[in-house]
Order: structure tokens, then C-alpha cells, then sequence
């Protein structure tokens, strides 16, 4: 496994100097200058570029769905599949928007896609019922995750400077709030949420699924994989070796929502390094999602009620980071502005 | 005057129906629905188009500099109408990025701009000193107000469908705050900020100063109009014309900050028909703007912690504004994908 760099703290501090110097109180535009400041070190410039964004969709089937945890039937995993195919899907929108190359990965659908123009690269069809059995083998965690390596690695080689990874997949809120839950050290009722909208009933049953799979397995000690195999998904595998292989290409990733945030945590559990290449672009409406990004010691872009996945926040924040980018690079100085600072 | 018509209610349940139709959970993006079939009823339109975006800076002196309330000296007003020009400011980024029409308009600078190539409509350099005495007659609160009008009028000619009051004037967080104390019914304590940031005498002052002001016009009933020729601010009032211009063309107006609520506020007490045409794109750091958005009954999109003024916030909202609408125009319904709902 390639070794993770940290970001280059020297190009933030440059960053951070040059942000004082621009034409406007310091400090008054706020994160937007974090952001820049951020951006510069994963760059290794004091002017960061304009980022060239790749989103990767992916997508996988949940045997859990079994235990009634979701308001969705799993074959809406692959008929979404076949949406963003055809462009239809918020996902497919946003990243026409944003001029993002939009690539859809089957890891692990329970339904044959072999007719749709994506890439097939299926380790199984559906993970199995975690709530009584491991989601998958070892063996299958590692060609998950090497699934969401390629993954990054095709959209770098195409020029991608900023990696999003979107998740499909029916059911997969229960595996993230397991995953969430278990690396976070939070409660159940902190963390699981009515993912795609189920009723109070059907909370209150995910919330006792939830509880039931973690407590198969509190006894057990479980690394980064170990812990995927058990209470993952594949896409969830998958969107966690997307990550590594960004942070070690040296790559800013954009986190999204809930799912994605499981993935990124779990991508922690396997190499820590991980880390300081993650941004956060929203805080879903997902109950234990705020709770999961401060344990990843991240402040979200935005919070707008968002509770889709697909990489939807995450694209949806780009705007953002480019005009970051663009006002570090743009403003003028105080100096070159000859205009004066502040009084003493 | 014009008299405001309301946005098209009709057009909003049918944008309504039409995000229950498209793929992804009813609700699932959030802010960005409702944002959609706001922007629906303003057009009249069950899918709205694309917003042309227009940026218009009204920049203005005020007397009550002289009482110490600002971090920075009046000179910077007129220093950083030049930087706009020049294309250095970062309203002037955010316009280039945001490919918005950006007009910038002295209504009151203290300073001969006569070589500049804006929009020249001093109605008097500089406001009185509120503290003291009247911030301007009301003969020119109604040529301040004129020249906001002029101003939307320009930019509605010019093809704008979404316009965006910012502002410039040192000293002006301080009669922005006295308008919406005064409008809102708030404590000065809770209002009061560090505006471009004054140390803690500074804001013990500014809370002083802002106190003594209420005080002087207590004892008056006031209109629109008198109140911002009492506490008000020449870009101040001017900002209040191209609200109530644009409004009245049927035209969504994006708020800005602290200083572009209040002016929508003295709007509002000049013509209650303004506030279903105000979107609030940000939540500032000012103190108070939290407070002074809830009594226009907004929710903003960001919060960042800007507090920039020059339209910046707004500004950086307009993608979120152009996602929205592409979303509710670009996905499929469920019948279009062939994609199952929720289950029963």
C-alpha cells in the first residue's frame, strides 16, 4: 500500500500570509479562506489552480434490506444505475453543472447491469444480512476496496484534481450508522437516522438492527478491514479505497453525506494518513451525520437539509471551493489596491 | 409608485408537484427544492429558467464615522470603489466568476470619484452623523431611493432575472444596525457587531452610539422613509430603491449581509409587497444578521461566517441558486426513469 503524504504545511502558511494582504478585513470571508488556505496546501501552492472535479458513483445491493430497513425496494438500486446512465438522476444534473466527468462503478449490485455502458467491476451481488452475518469475505473487502482504488486512479489520469465518490445503494444508511456507531464510540440513537424516509416504526426496527449488529460483534477486535467485512457494504468498501488512493496520490476529497462519511471514517481505520486530504461539503439532514463529521474533526460547507448521496452535496459544494480558489488567486492586494488597512 | 404584485402562487404548487415526481426521496434535496419552487413562483414558471445575475454596489459615506465606530478610516469607501473598477475587490471575482453584471453606483461618497467609470449619483457626500442629528432630508431619502430604482431598472434592461444589492461605506454596520433595531424591535446588545472589526471598546462604543441614536428618534412616529433619513445611510437607502424597484418588476432579489438586510427592511416599512421578493443567501457573522433575517422571515443557503458586505455572500450563493433550478428542470421523474417509489 502506497505511503500517505501529509499536505505541505509551508504552502498554507504562504496561503494564510497572502489571505491577510487581500483587499478586505481579515478573517470577513471566513471559511471561504480556510477553504483557500486548505486547498493550498493539499496543491503545494500558495495559489492554488482551479480544480478539475471527478465524481465516481458506487454502487452495491445490502442483504440487510431483509430486515425492513429501508422505505425503498433494493431494485431501485439498479434502475437508479440505469438513471444516472441516462442522465436523469440529481447526480447526473449536477455534474453536467459543475463540469464533472461522472463515471458509475457496479462493486456489488444484486441485479445483472451487463447492458449498461458503466464499469463492471461486481465483487459480489449484495453483501450479506449484517445484522446476522459479515457483509462479506476479507478477501472481498480488498477487491472492494482496490475496486474504488482504480476508481481514483482512472479519474486522476484523466485529470481529476478533486475526488468525489457517490454511493447507490438501497439499505446502505444501516451499514454506514454500524460503521459510524462502532468507530465513533457513539449510541444508536445518536446516529441512525430514517435514511431515504422510513416512518417511525421503521426507525424504531433499524435502530434495533443497528443494535443487534454491533453486538454480534463487541467482542470481536477488528482492524480497518476486518470491521468493512463485517458491517460494510461493497460500495461503502469501495468509496473507503477511493479515498486511500487519493490521499496517497495527493488528491483533496470531497466528502458528501452519511454514506460517504462511514466510508471516509472507515478509510481512516485502514490508514490514518487518509485524513488531512478529506473535506467535508455538507452536513446531511441524516440524524448522526454532524455527529460522524466531527469525528473526523470536520466543518461542513453547507447544511441545507440534503439527504440524497449520489455524491449530490459533495458536487453541489464545488462552486464553492472554486470561488475560494478564484478570490485567493484574484482579489488584489492592499498594496497593489493602495488602499489602507486598519486603524490602529 | 408601482404597486408589488405577488410571486405566482399557482406556479409554486405545480413546481411542488413536480419535485414529488422526480428521482430521489420526496424531500431528499432539501433547501434546494424549496429554493426551486421559490424561484418558480417569482417567475411564473413551473420550471424556471436559468438566472441571468446582476451585481449592483451602491457606495456611500457616513458621519457618524467621526464617533469612532469602524476598525477602518473613511478613506477606504472611496479607496475600494477604485479596487472594484480595477476588478481587485472580491465582489469583482465573484461577478467574473458568476458571470453576473456588476454596476458600481456612488449615491454618497465623501470624495470626488468624477474620474472613475461608474455610475455617478451623489444625492450628498456623506450622511449626517446619526448619532447627532438626521443621516439625510427626506427630500433625499427620495433621490437615494431613485437612484436604486435607476439602478434596477438599468440592470433589468440589461437582462438581468436575478438582482444583487451590495454595498460599500465605512462606518455603515453601525446604521444598519440602528434600522433594525429600531424595525425589528431588538436589544442593541443583540444586534450591535464588530462590523470590519473593532476591538471590545470599539464595539462598547458602537453599542453607545448606536443606543444614543435610537434615543434621539424614540420620541417620533416614523415612516419608511423618515426612518432612513433618521438613521439610515445614502447606499443604505438607495439599496431600499432597488429592492422595491425590483419587486415591483417582478424580479427575485438575492440579500446579501447585515447592511443589505436593513435596507430590505426600511423596504419593507416603505412597501410590506417587497418581502415575498427577498431570498436570503447567507447568514453573516455580524452580529444581529441571524436575528434581522428571521424578522424578514428568511432562511438562508450559507454560513460561512461572512461579513465582507460588497454583495459577496449573495454572490457566492448564485450557483447554489443555478443548481437548484437546473436540478428541478434536468432530473427524470420516476415514470420518465422507470424507477419504483417508496414502498407502501
Amino acid at each position: 500500500m502506497p505511503r500517505i503524504a501529509p499536505p505541505d504545511l509551508s504552502a498554507r502558511t504562504a496561503a494564510f500570509a497572502r489571505q491577510q494582504q487581500l483587499t478586505k478585513p481579515a478573517g470577513s470571508l471566513g471559511q471561504l479562506e480556510t477553504l483557500a488556505c486548505t486547498l493550498a496546501a493539499m496543491q503545494g501552492r500558495d495559489i492554488p489552480l482551479p480544480l478539475t472535479p471527478a465524481i465516481t458513483v458506487f454502487a452495491g445491493d445490502h442483504g440487510v434490506c431483509i430486515e425492513g430497513v429501508s422505505a425503498y425496494p433494493p431494485e431501485v438500486t439498479a434502475a437508479m444505475v440505469a438513471n444516472f446512465v441516462h442522465g436523469g438522476a440529481a447526480i447526473s444534473v449536477l455534474a453536467r453543472v459543475n463540469q464533472a466527468r461522472l463515471e458509475v462503478v457496479d462493486v456489488g449490485v444484486a441485479a445483472d447491469l451487463a447492458a449498461l455502458p458503466i464499469v463492471h467491476a461486481k465483487v459480489r451481488a449484495g453483501s450479506g444480512n449484517i445484522r446476522r452475518e459479515a457483509a462479506m469475505s476479507r478477501a472481498e473487502v480488498r477487491q472492494a476496496l482496490d475496486v474504488g482504488r482504480n476508481a481514483a486512479q482512472r479519474a486522476i489520469a484523466a485529470g481529476a484534481t478533486l475526488l468525489i465518490a457517490g454511493d447507490m445503494g438501497i439499505g446502505n444508511t444501516t451499514p454506514s450508522a454500524a460503521l459510524i456507531c462502532h468507530l465513533g464510540g457513539h449510541d444508536v440513537e445518536a446516529i441512525v437516522g430514517r435514511g431515504t424516509g422510513v416512518d417511525d416504526a421503521g426507525l424504531a426496527l433499524k435502530r434495533q438492527v443497528v443494535s443487534a449488529t454491533l453486538a454480534r460483534v463487541a467482542a470481536a477486535n477488528l482492524d480497518g478491514e476486518a470491521l468493512l467485512a463485517e458491517l460494510g457494504g461493497l460500495e461503502i468498501a469501495a468509496m473507503a479505497g477511493f479515498y486511500l488512493e487519493g490521499a496517497a496520490q495527493g488528491v483533496p476529497l470531497l466528502l458528501d453525506g452519511f454514506i460517504s462519511t462511514a466510508a471516509a471514517l472507515a478509510a481512516q481505520a485502514i490508514d490514518a494518513g487518509v485524513t488531512p486530504w478529506l473535506l467535508a461539503s455538507h452536513c446531511s439532514q441524516e440524524t448522526g451525520h454532524a455527529l460522524a463529521l466531527a469525528t473526523l474533526g470536520l466543518a461542513p460547507l453547507l447544511d441545507l437539509g440534503l439527504r440524497l448521496g449520489e455524491g449530490s452535496g459533495a458536487a453541489a459544494s464545488i462552486p464553492l471551493l472554486q470561488q475560494a480558489i478564484a478570490l485567493h488567486a484574484g482579489m488584489a492586494t492592499f498594496a497593489e489596491a493602495g488602499v489602507a488597512g486598519k486603524s490602529a
